[in-house]
């Protein structure tokens, strides 16, 4: 457990981890004390997905590239995933898909313009490998016109317009989820020297053994997912206590939240002039969430959802995620960047996180 | 008439050819079987395309640079205008609309699409012209700006309204086939030198002579037209018959119809490395359809049409519309592809597709 | 006085200064005829305008780089922000909205494919500084997605939505000033070095000196804010004597009005091949519009306004805005152009302004 201890005595991040006896103990003792609960989890699952995420790489880094590649891939964004099944399982859609969007958002516009500003404040002009951004913009692209057309043809309320519903986001799902395994095959096999320097992105931190990472991985995951618990029943009451409206809620909070670990890694290398890395997992988790763990849900729902979950999202969350899109898409076109890249970028983030904010209630 | 023999000899798709006298003779015996006869006039379109683009082809390559390039941009869509002729003299203008919007997609979608992954499955990574390739997305995005408007400005059905949309359709259309004529204007006469490699696509086949050819062009639109005939009017029978929504017939079946022998090329090209040729196709019969083909049915409408159509069209459409063209501009941004490049295209396609295919009749 | 008299002797728009009293005298004498105003107000203004900008330029010559800089950026398009508060002054916001959005589009559309057209009728191929040309599109797209927003959030007509909408217009102009400041700290400070080659732009005219510079500055604006006054007065009017819609004369014509000189200046620009300068007025207008001007105006509606002004803008002005910057974005992206790519600009301006012209009054 050496490596474990020595981790957490280094990582101020993880001294957040007596958080999560706490949590667990009020929410046996106070179990209607929804505000305390709901800023209780939410320093729980600050460390734990930092863990999380630390695990996942070291397994990552023993089983080899293909492996490791293809478990980063799908293990990535675990923490997203769980608490989105904690949400699924009880039946809050509404807030599993705010938290869906939101994640897109933040991670294509918060971490890319953050990183592009922390790094630009340092480094004169940056450059990073334009392969590897344009690809994931792509794969973006694709995933954003998939949420678009749930929204764009099933407008009317009839029970025919459901059924067509719910047939197409199983369609969507898994051709989401077909499109997301060849974008590896390609990345991780076929075309791999193309996004070359992307590689030594994991030469930051020494790996852990492999059973200290796979215990972790384990026994953290289960943690996220009684924590995921008690976080998904009080949000709704605390984010009322805050006058903070559920729209800001799924899509800023929840987001913030379940990426914290992955934004610090990508800020630090932002900071180190190693923006392949800053820019693979802003743009890589956005893509992966929006390919891999939403289609995973919505195929999921159907074992262990109460009913069914579609791929219809609100239009001002797509109006959302198509410009967050777009904007990555502009900004990433030439594969260099400097600060103020990062304050445009970041600007589109506080305008939506603005008008989310202010949104009346019921508007 | 020897050339002619030996051309169907060797190529298969054109042992189809004797599919024309069988669905003329069905069609007189049988009437009432639109489901034979669509499947029928099917199967004789194909081979007569074929036949169609080679002749315009031959024509082209005997009449010099300038006046051959010409010819094969206002003849090279002449199955879909033909057909749409069909279409619009029997007043049924919804198929009209949705196969030119669908001739646009299955072009800039399915057949740019496939040539990337077909060319990709056989060389690494293949470059092509972007000049050609931007100038082709540019004037794409020309044409679906003027079909948003007057979707987008026309909503009421008032008869004020139907007027101004009926005014504008056809101030639009003069603007596109201006807009058109100076592309061809500044690619074969004023920059000709920008667009050089595109140059050495017809090398392929050996042109018939001017007098067959000739012949060709004329005998084998007029059996198009009458096929055609019999096409629209048992594709709306048809379509119930088979499950099919109509919109999925004009879009997907349609286009897919008409632009067959083409498609054959642009796949060879990209097999042998030709990927210029490729997109040219792709690109190319897309802006001529949106920018050519289209224009000229409104204008003929007040000719040959029982009432002028004007071009609204329905708003999904437009919305495939734009984001074909998106697709199309931002993936042919640098002049390179891969494998992958042709299925994140392709899978664009799938969605609308599915989309379309599961649409309920009336939604 | 003389270099003054020497400018008015050379260049022939100043003799339209004469209309200068005759507008004041007739808006006396007959201040019910509001089409001889209207076009006498026209007449007079566009003189004043290329007065104006002289001698914004002749300041920022003599007080250096930065503090010039700082002064074209927020002085260059006066003309427009004196008309607009004329019009926020006489509480109508409908013509404010219209001829910032207007002013937006015509810059991007109008003056850019002017340019590009009237230069590449000249040069064969013309290059142009890209960085440049990208960022002011950047900040465009901000300002899109920022005059998007309040039109896609607020369509309810409850109270409640004016409230969120007003207060959003706050928040939004705060971030567009904020964004637009941090744009010149980049542009002229830390990152001047890479738009260098608009340096040169200046060199044109012999400036004047300063005392002539800043007495024409101060004595204009004041011409200017008079005349402004009885072009707002009488807009409306002669526009139903003319049979144009109000959507038109605000879109189109005040814009024309309010920028024709700069638009002197970037077509001689494009003739003299230093497109640098011209796509920086074009796309600089529109930008600072967009991020300066429009948000002072909604500050200072507060003030001066009979009530507050928001940013809500018609949803049709949106669409017209979104795909003005997307085309400047696509079209400047390889910082090369032709005379054709101009063309493709002035056609997309032409739908806008033929939709425009043909839209019944209450459509």
């Amino acid at each position: 457990m050496s490596p474990l201890l020595k981790e957490i005595r280094h990582n101020p991040m993880l001294w957040l981890l007596a958080f999560v006896p706490v949590v667990f103990v009020a929410a046996k003792l106070k179990p209607e004390a929804h505000t305390v609960l709901f800023v209780l989890s939410v320093l729980a699952i600050v460390p734990l997905a930092a863990l999380l995420s630390h695990a996942t790489e070291s397994v990552a880094a023993k089983t080899g590239d293909a492996a490791g590649g293809l478990l980063n891939a799908t293990l990535g964004n675990l923490t997203e995933l769980v608490i989105a099944l904690a949400a699924l399982r009880a039946g809050q859609y509404v807030l599993v898909k705010a938290s869906i969007a939101g994640a897109i958002v933040t991670n294509t516009l918060f971490v890319l313009g953050m990183s592009f500003l922390l790094g630009g404040l340092k480094h004169h002009v940056q450059e990073y490998n334009r392969v590897s951004a344009r690809m994931q913009a792509g794969l973006l692209f694709l995933a954003t016109v998939a949420l678009m057309i749930p929204s764009a043809a099933g407008t009317a309320g009839a029970p025919e317009a459901a059924a067509f519903t719910q047939k197409l986001s199983v369609g969507l799902a898994v051709l989401l989820i077909v499109a997301y395994g060849l974008g590896m095959l390609f990345s991780l096999k076929t075309h791999r020297e193309l996004f070359a320097s992307a590689e030594h992105a994991d030469e930051g931190e020494a790996p852990w053994p492999l059973g200290l990472a796979l215990g972790t991985l384990v026994g953290v995951t289960v943690l996220v997912a009684l924590v995921s618990e008690i976080f998904v029943e009080s949000v709704q009451k605390a984010a009322e206590a805050f006058g903070m409206t559920p729209a800001f809620i799924g899509f800023i909070v929840v987001a913030l939240v379940g990426g914290a670990a992955e934004m610090a890694s990508a800020f630090s290398g932002a900071r180190k002039n190693r923006l392949d890395l800053s820019v693979g997992i802003a743009l890589g988790s956005a893509s992966q969430i929006a390919l891999f763990v939403a289609p995973v849900l919505v195929l999921l729902s159907y074992v262990i959802g109460p009913t069914p979950m579609d791929l219809y999202i609100w239009p001002g969350a797509v109006v959302m995620v198509l410009i967050s899109t777009l904007t990555a898409a502009l900004v990433t076109n030439n594969g260099r960047s400097a600060w103020f890249v990062g304050v445009l970028v970041l600007m589109v983030y506080l305008i939506f996180a603005m008008t989310l904010y202010l949104l009346p209630p019921r508007g």
